[in-house]
C-alpha cells in the first residue's frame, strides 16, 4: 500500500526498487497522489536514501524514458552539468571553445527557477535564438558544426520533470540523493559517455557547504560506475557571483566578452578555463597543461567566439539586437577600503526582484534587467565609487540591498 | 514565503507561532496545497515539535472553529476521549454507567478509518440510530437525559478535520505532536472543564510503545494546562485486543452484556470500570474506592443499562432490530495449551478484511460481520476447542490468520 511505503521511509527504513518502482510509477500514471509523493521526498530528503536506493531511483528515471544514442558522433562524446548558481554563464562560454577544437558538444540545458534564468532562460533573451529543437535538428546541428544548446527533449528522463516541479514547490530541492539521481538521470539518458559536472556550494548554491558538495560529488561516481560512465567533478565556490553579471542579456553579453579574451582574469573565466580544459582532456587524453594550451588559444584565436556566433546564428538568433533595459542605477562605496565580499545570495535576490528570475513555473522572465558589477572580492575602492549598476524596468529600492558588499 | 517555512521545519527549527499561522490557515484558504501540507506534516513527523509549536498549533486549530459553551450544565463537566484500537468500545460502556449516576455526558466521537469502525460507526450499526444531531439537540438532549452520542460537528475545530483527513493518506499520523494537537484542540473546543484521555500502545494502536504514550500524555497535560482544563491520563495495553467481540454489531452486543454485569472479568470492562471511576472522581470528587463502587452499583443496578436504552432511544435508535451475519466461521486450536498471545493487530486485519473496516474514507462499512472471540490470554484450550467465531458475508481466508493465537 502507497502509505505502508511512505511510513516505512518515515522511519528511515530501506526501500527496495519494487516499492520505488510501485511508487514513482505509480505518481507517472496518477495512481500516486502530489500529496503522497511530496510526503515521501520530504521524508527522503530528512532520513536519506541508500546507495542502493539511490541507484534504484536512477534507474527508474532513465527508464521513464529514451536513451539518446550517440554512437554516430566520432570519438569519446562529453557532456557538462552545473548544479547552477549565481552569474553562472560557463555552459554558453565552454561549450563553443570545446567545439573549436572539433569535440561534439550537444548540450541539453534547463530553464531556471530562482534568483536568474538557466542557460536556457538566457539563450532566449538572444531575439530569435530557438531552445525546442527536434531530435533530428539537435542531431544534425551537431554533426555540421559540433555544437548545439538546446531544451531538454521532453522525452528523456520525463519522470525527473514531474518530481522536479514538484520538489521545488515543497521545499525539498535540497537533497544531496535527489540531486544525484535528478541529474545522473538525465545525463545517462542524454547519451555521453563522460560527464563532467561542476558541482557548487555557498549561500549562493542549492548545496550550502563544500563537505555537502563532496558527498554529492562522490554519490555521482558511484551512480556513474554502474552505467560506465565516467564522471569527472569540479568543485567550486559559489558564495561570491561568478563574472560580472548577473540577469540574462547581460549575461550572454559577458561571454560575448569572455571569448573575446576581453576577461581573462576573473573567477568566471577561470573557472571556465578549468572545466573547459578538464573536457578537452575527457575526450582526447593527454596532459591537462596541453588541454589548457588549447582552450586558451581557442579564446585569443577568436575560434572560439566565431564559434559562439556561429552556434547563435544556427540555431535562428539574432546577436545584434540584444539589448538591455535603458534605465539604471548605480551602487555607490560608502566608505573607502578594499571589497572583502559580493554575497551571491545578495545579488541573486536583487536580480530576482529585477524580474530577472522566476518564482514559480507561470512567471515570465525580463531578459534586460540585471546587475553588472564593477568590482571583484579584492578590489581597492573609495568612497563614492561605483559598485554595481543596476538595470531595471520597474525602480528597486536599492536601500534594502546594502549589505551586498563588505568593504573593510 | 510557503517553501522557506517548509525548509525552516526539514531542517529542524522552530516555527513561529506567525509561521504556523500563515500556513495552516493559508491551507484552510486554498492557498497553501496539499502537497505543501502534506510535505511539512512529513517534517513535523521526522523532526518532531517544541512544546512552543504544539501550543502554536492548537490555538489555530482551536481558533479555525467555535468554541462550545456548557456552562449551562450543572456541575464540573467531564470529556472522555481513547486514542482507539482493536474493539475498544468504551465510550459506549462507560458513557451510560456515568449518566446513571447524574453526571452529563455529551460525547462527540469520530468516524473509524483502519481495523474497524469508530464508535459512531458502531453506534450507526442500530438501525435508526442519529449521529448527525444538530446543536440544539445535543444540549436539549444532555439536559433531558444526562447523554448524547454524536458525531463532531463541522463547526468545531475544522482544521483538524482537514488536516487528519490528509495525514491520513500520505503517513503522516503516527507524530505525537500532531495526535496531541488533533486530540487536545477538538477536546477543547468541546467546552468540558476536566478531560480524560485513554492512551493506549501496543501493535493494535497508534503508538508503538509505552514510552510513546507516556509522552503523548505529557504533552497533552501541558497543552490543557495552558487552557486550565484538568487533564487525567490513564495508559492502557493495546497488543490484545479489548473485549470479546471486534466488529460493529457485535460490539454494541457485547456493551448491552457488560452493562448487564454479564462480562465483568475481561480486559474491556476492568478497563471501563477505571475510566468511569476516574470520570466520576472527576466529576464529584471525593476518594475513588468511593467513585468505583457507584460505578459498580450503576452496573448492578442496571441503571446503566437502562441508561444505554434511554440513549438509543433518544437517539432513534431501534436495539430490537441489531443483527449481525447469520454466516460464519470457527477458528479451532491447532493444539492443546494456554492461550499466550491474542494479537491485537492480527485480529484488526482480519475484521477489516470481512469488511469492518475502511481503507480509504469512501468505503462503506458492513456493520454485520466480525470476529467474536471465544477465549482470553491465559486461558487453557484443548486441540479443536472454539478460539474464535467469524461472521461474514464474503468468505475469508482464514489460513492467512492463523498467527492470530499463540498457544504455548
Amino acid at each position: 500500500m502507497i502509505t505502508d511505503i511512505i511510513n516505512k521511509k518515515r522511519l528511515g527504513k530501506e526501500l527496495s526498487y519494487r516499492e520505488l518502482d510501485l511508487f514513482f510509477n505509480g505518481y507517472l500514471s496518477g495512481e500516486v497522489k502530489d500529496y503522497q509523493m511530496s510526503s515521501l521526498l520530504m521524508a527522503i530528503c530528512i532520513n536519506g536514501m541508500t546507495d542502493e536506493e539511490v541507484f534504484s531511483l536512477t534507474k527508474i528515471f532513465i527508464d521513464s524514458g529514451d536513451t539518446l544514442d550517440l554512437s554516430f558522433l566520432p570519438g569519446v562524446v562529453v557532456d557538462k552539468h552545473s548544479t547552477g548558481g549565481i552569474g553562472d554563464k560557463t555552459t554558453m562560454v565552454i561549450a563553443p571553445i570545446v567545439a573549436s577544437l572539433g569535440i561534439p558538444m550537444l548540450k541539453m540545458s534547463g530553464r531556471g527557477l530562482g534568483y536568474t534564468g538557466g542557460t536556457i532562460d538566457k539563450l532566449e533573451s538572444i531575439p530569435g535564438y530557438r531552445v525546442d529543437l527536434s531530435e533530428e535538428e539537435i542531431i544534425h546541428q551537431v554533426q555540421t558544426i559540433d555544437v548545439v544548446i538546446t531544451g531538454q527533449t521532453a522525452s528523456l528522463a520525463p519522470m525527473d520533470k514531474m518530481i522536479y516541479a514538484l520538489r521545488d514547490v515543497t521545499g525539498t530541492v535540497s537533497s544531496i540523493p535527489l540531486i544525484a539521481v535528478s541529474i545522473m538521470s538525465k545525463k545517462i539518458a542524454g547519451g555521453a559517455d563522460k560527464i563532467l559536472i561542476d558541482i557548487k556550494y555557498g549561500n549562493g548554491a542549492l548545496l550550502p557547504t563544500k563537505k555537502d558538495a563532496e558527498e554529492l560529488s562522490s554519490l555521482m561516481k558511484k551512480i556513474g560506475k554502474i552505467y560506465q560512465k565516467d564522471v569527472h567533478t569540479i568543485i567550486s565556490d559559489m558564495n561570491t557571483p561568478l563574472g560580472y553579471c548577473v540577469g540574462n542579456s547581460l549575461e550572454v553579453m559577458e561571454v560575448l566578452d569572455i571569448l573575446k579574451g576581453k576577461e581573462l582574469d576573473t573567477n568566471l573565466t577561470k573557472l571556465c578555463i578549468t572545466l573547459a580544459s578538464e573536457l578537452v582532456q575527457m575526450a582526447k587524453g593527454g596532459l591537462i597543461q596541453d588541454a589548457q594550451d588549447m582552450v586558451m588559444e581557442a579564446i585569443s584565436s577568436g575560434k572560439a567566439y566565431d564559434k559562439f556566433l556561429e552556434l547563435i546564428k544556427a540555431q535562428g538568433g539574432n546577436i545584434d539586437d540584444l539589448s538591455v533595459s535603458k534605465k539604471y542605477k548605480y551602487i555607490k562605496a560608502e566608505k573607502s577600503g578594499t571589497v572583502d565580499k559580493i554575497s551571491a545570495i545578495g545579488v541573486g535576490e536583487l536580480s530576482m526582484l529585477l524580474g530577472a528570475g522566476r518564482k514559480t513555473k507561470e512567471d515570465s522572465i525580463d531578459y534586460s534587467v540585471g546587475v553588472k558589477l564593477y568590482v571583484q572580492v579584492g578590489d581597492k575602492v573609495k568612497k563614492g565609487d561605483i559598485l554595481a549598476k543596476i538595470y531595471y524596468n520597474k525602480a528597486p529600492r536599492l536601500r534594502e540591498f546594502k549589505d551586498i558588499f563588505e568593504i573593510k
